[in-house]
């Protein structure tokens, strides 16, 4: 039995997989705010599902974390998670300290399409594309994420496809992030609305011109992001995911509307196929939980 | 002894490489146009190798042919190859006539990576950005080219970056290609000159400011183009090649200046540290040939 944990930027979700990948327990837990915070609910989240389980925490064959920001799988440290307010956390030492336990930890989106990869067994090389507060990749091929030199691969959010665009918060002008994100969104359409983006959708089918454009921006900036993980590497498919998917086929809809507009113009755009090459996660899967779990498994050294 | 040949635009190279991967051979011909006069330039250029090494061809380990276009490396067969007035050619079956031996035949970007891997030998993800009639990049992992799931892995000069662009020849607007290759620079800047990307920088330098606007994007477009590969796959170097390169440091300098440029506005983007990432093909270095040389004893089924 292995464990998985995802700490989102609200909540934090565990699972435990058996042998064959399958989930047998999992638990939702709130995310604390800040080190000491997010260094509970990460031994939170791994004695409750211990509990669930009827397994000590040293009892399970493995421990993985994703968690945002930069990490480094190695030391186990997270830098850079903004909105959990961690930067420079010795996560793993924490956790080691308290629950006397080696836990893998690895950047959410890179374990999040490592858990799709192994849901949906696609047979040849992944995108995954996380649209979340931000927007990033992941691909996996035979099963392993591809990390890259130094580990940035994926960054894709911070290319831009627009000299005109918005000023992002990285410093560069028209990045995909500024238009096909939750943050890029916020920008846009600011609201008190607990679901801005569903609202966002509503404005839009009911007329609102200005919401309409917002919208339409957003799929083609994700209809880019399919466009430069086909043309860079060639995934086979692109899956998308992160809290924006919940949207479900009034996005993907728009997207693959996106596409195929692109697919009319240029016969080697339409040679490409993209719309039927483009899907969503499957809904409820706890993608990140599962594939921190499967990665907690691996052998450093074969990354 | 391999045998590789790149069979380009206007000039055919072919080499014999020992075990080590030094060249022992090296031969130049003029490439024919239309099926029968390429299939002949490849034929002679493999009977020239082959006197030179005093071998006959069938004595040789493996061949392999570098060509543009698309490429089935199983079936031979070389489609697309505009430049050559080659389209649906059966390469690799006409040579067996003909020789009696069996060659291995590939995109010439995908050799060229594979040749300037095997050169410097990185030791990390290493891109190759081939700035010639077109733009297009090889990314080479572990010594082996990343050909993605349906062998269209780098075609990144069909990405745009500018919904303002010109129109591409693909049918979309924007892409690198219209501004960063020899055929962006000739709509730009037509010129008799036999080196008018030359006379381009030229005239750029003595301050005309049409041409140095022309040079700026391109600079800015093979900057895109580097910085595209490091955010989506993590290349630990970007080597640039192909007939653009041969103008050298000038505009390696014109490179490496803007992206320094961006970093001076990006925390982020400076970080990545990209003009110390980027480098020339070593001048006269023929990288597909030896690449094709190289590629010719793989095992398909590896790839």
């Amino acid at each position: 039995m292995r464990l998985g944990v995802d700490i989102g930027g609200t909540k934090t979700e565990a699972v435990a997989v058996d042998d064959s990948g399958a989930i047998v327990e999992r638990l939702r837990l709130r995310t604390g705010f800040g080190h000491a915070a997010v260094a509970q609910t990460a031994t939170d989240a791994i004695t409750g599902v211990a509990r669930l389980c009827e397994i000590p925490p040293d009892g399970f064959e493995s421990i993985g974390i994703g968690i945002p920001g930069v990490v480094d799988p190695r030391s186990g440290q997270v830098s850079h998670a903004v909105n959990l307010g961690v930067d420079g956390l010795l996560l793993g030492d924490l956790i080691h300290e308290r629950l006397g336990v080696e836990v893998r930890i690895d950047n959410d989106v890179t374990v999040a399409a490592l858990g799709i990869y192994q849901h949906l067994a696609p047979g040849s090389p992944m995108g995954y594309l996380n649209l979340g507060t931000g927007l990033a990749a992941g691909v996996v091929v035979d099963g392993r994420p591809w990390r890259g030199a130094r580990g940035g691969s994926g960054e894709i959010g911070h290319l831009p496809v627009d000299p005109g665009g918005e000023l992002c918060r990285c410093g560069q002008r028209g990045c995909l992030e500024t238009v096909a994100s939750g943050s890029g969104i916020a920008r846009q359409w600011p609201t008190d609305d607990p679901h801005p983006v569903r609202a966002l959708f509503a404005a839009a089918d009911t007329g609102d011109e200005r919401a309409a454009a917002i919208r339409s921006r957003l799929a083609a900036g994700v209809a880019s992001a399919v466009r430069i993980l086909v043309l860079t590497v060639d995934v086979e498919t692109v899956v998308i995911g992160g809290g924006l998917s919940h949207l479900g086929e009034p996005l993907l809809a728009d997207i693959r509307q996106a596409l195929a507009h692109w697919a009319a113009g240029s016969t080697f755009f339409a040679s490409l196929d993209l719309p039927s090459r483009v899907e969503l996660v499957p809904q409820g899967f706890p993608a990140a939980a599962v594939g921190a779990a499967l990665n907690s498994g691996r052998d450093f050294a074969l990354l």
